[in-house]
């Protein structure tokens, strides 16, 4: 039970004080933080200098026969699509390696369905002259994504998100709707929770019969080698289960691999769905930039190299989440006010405080120097009904900073939480 | 006069046979050439390998405040907004910087109107379910700006290019039309004619009146310093004459400066329209590569060493337009069966036949081994009604490549003619 529901009213009124008092304190510190955005930090960027240094001006710009200083490759080189299909277990013939942002791919892909419309079915900006269309959200998620399908006139529909995955159940019954036209998937790691997909979950996204046949599985597969520990569970490989059907568009990038906005980014899917998202990034650019492309495939030639080169990064991002996970279990464990995730992946921690807190718990931060996602930002439309769900970004501060960054956060957490107990008396 | 019109039957029979063997001695030598696109050659990639060096393992990725490795800056950093200001005479203010593909951004902007809608006028999506939208394409010009309008669903409606620009009369007519929104603009050695629009011209543009308020001029600077020689024309720029009407969006890239494809490509704009723009593009992405601007700003700090650069480059593609302009002169000249332009700079030279002849000479030219654009493909749907246009681009070959495909491509021309002309009789 809650701790300070549990005290009496004195007792409460002196807590609260104190907590007052050492928020005040916390205030003239003047911490100036932001841990809005899963940003690496210099340290991990460090880990990826020896990118800089594969390509000079005497080396072999053509692979594999492929020129990466010139026009052409518009499906990206082969050594490229080769080391992403080797990523996300596909076939280097359904990857298309394009660009530095898999955000930007994404967009592609909803701009095919809005403009062009897929596999030759009727575009979604006329389908949207009839009724609008709908795109489901697993939340809390990622707001970038939610982002994207407001954008294109979706009404984003929020579907629970469980351990396990998305609510399953859900998903099967909101499909049955031929105006639901995707959904949008991190399947390990996810953003925020940082759970994994468990295979039955994996499977039943594969067996998905949506009434639509223009329903795509957006599945963003961003810390698909992210893990901060050997024994991290992994996500199945959902083209195992879907075979050739044309129901999944796959993402990846190295932007948390390599460097943050400047890493290569992919498409991975069916041939036929690539064929088809490739009519319009055809239109939209002549080809991407594959002198990046050659630079990160002479780095990180293979898989295996990857993860050696992540459990580089693993190393520097591991303390901060212990120290996460830390922080909360000692200081708000006891007091029965907050949940959490314990991930062993990616950028995230989700935390969740009582119903009605989160907005203020941020505030608060915010007023102490201390920049957190916006509450309600994991939500779809920004809206979190109960107003519980943080998003907790500890990559981008050192260990120090981090250290006061959690301070603050459970100060703000426990001064929030006497406030509301002392009002609802 | 047509030279084999003046020929009598068997003298023309006779010409014809002689041509006709020459053509099958061609197409047993079997040559294997792509003339169809603006691509460098290997020799003027070569003169761009120095910016390869730019950037290793110690550099300091910070400049000027701003992470080159990390997220964040999604305008581009203030070094490469400085250098494309410099490049189109706006402020930096004015840039923003984004990937590797100014066609992306044309795309972008395109998009923008389509889903979004152009400072908060109903997006061109809603309005075009009432009738169709129009957008101007001056021709011949540039396939892949028309088939980006056409994507998008607009009439693509052609204006006659003239040596100064397009036909300002006509633009200044049909924009008084709401449904036209737009029109496409090379200004400098358009592409494929090569001409410069003359100050007139651009000062018209600048004062265009449209119905439409969210029709839009969308200036492609691709060759703003692209010069063969010293006392080349330059273009007026439109953005001293605009104002801060919203009115322009121009683009550039570096694409035909250091590598194709893998170069950095920027927007111009109003301040308004550069922010209004940018509400797209920040959902489509988070920010672009900026460890490629940086590397890009460090090799051409300013506009003189660009220049410096370009004149290494003009060396290269000088002696290529020289060879053409030589070879047609004197293989065509006398025979008046063809025009083609004289430019100064640029990637392209523009060829028209007689009525009715390029499909047949491009014909020609492909069974005997040499890949010209298609014809057609400079007007609006792929559609020249008097068959006369032919995009020659001469970049790519070596000058011993270009010297046969040159003399084959007289060959076909000629060939073409003779026949033609037997036929007629």
């Amino acid at each position: 039970m809650n701790y300070y529901k549990t005290l009496s009213k004195e007792a409460l009124a002196a807590e609260k004080s104190a907590l007052e008092s050492a928020y005040a304190a916390a205030c003239l510190a003047k911490l100036n933080l932001d841990m809005s955005r899963g940003k690496p930090s210099e340290e991990q960027l460090d880990l990826s200098r020896g990118l800089l240094d594969e390509l000079s001006s005497t080396s072999e710009l053509v692979i594999d026969g492929q020129n990466a200083g010139n026009y052409g490759c518009p499906e990206g080189l082969r050594v490229a699509r080769q080391l992403f299909g080797e990523l996300l277990g596909v076939n280097k013939d359904q990857v298309l390696v394009s660009g530095s942002s898999s955000l930007n791919l994404m967009f592609d892909v909803l701009s095919h369905g809005f403009v062009r419309g897929m596999q030759g079915e009727s575009p979604w900006s006329k389908q949207s002259q009839a009724h609008r269309l709908r795109w489901l959200c697993p939340a809390p998620g990622y707001d970038r994504h939610f982002a994207l399908s407001d954008y294109f006139g979706f009404e984003n529909v929020a579907v629970t998100m469980r351990d396990t995955g998305p609510d399953m159940d859900a998903v099967e019954d909101l499909v049955k709707d031929p105006s639901v036209k995707g959904i949008w998937c991190v399947p390990r790691f996810s953003n925020p929770t940082g759970i994994v997909y468990s295979d039955e979950v994996v499977k039943r996204f594969a067996a998905l019969k949506p009434a639509a046949s223009d329903f795509r599985i957006l599945w963003d597969n961003a810390y698909c080698v992210h893990a901060f520990y050997d024994n991290a569970p992994q996500v199945a490989n959902i083209f195992e289960y879907v075979g050739t059907k044309d129901l999944v568009y796959s993402f990846a990038s190295t932007s948390k691999i390599t460097f943050a906005g400047a890493g290569i980014a992919c498409i991975a899917a069916s041939k036929h769905d690539l064929a088809d998202v490739m009519v319009s990034t055809g239109i939209e650019r002549v080809c991407s930039d594959k002198i990046s492309q050659l630079a990160h495939a002479l780095y990180l030639p293979d898989r295996t190299r990857i993860e050696a080169h992540m459990k580089q990064i693993a190393e520097v991002l591991r303390p901060k989440f212990s120290l996460v996970e830390e922080v909360l279990s000692r200081e708000l464990g006891p007091l029965d006010i907050a949940q959490w995730t314990h991930p062993q992946g990616g950028y995230f921690v989700s935390f969740d405080g009582e119903r009605g807190s989160a907005k203020e718990i941020v505030k608060l931060c915010k007023d102490a120097g201390l920049q957190l996602t916006n509450a309600g930002a994991t939500w779809p439309g920004g809206f979190d009904a109960a107003d519980t769900n943080i998003r907790i970004a500890p990559s981008y501060p050192s260990l120090e900073e981090l250290s006061r960054a959690l301070d603050l956060f459970v100060l703000c957490t426990k001064l929030q939480a006497a406030r509301a107990a002392l009002r609802a008396l």
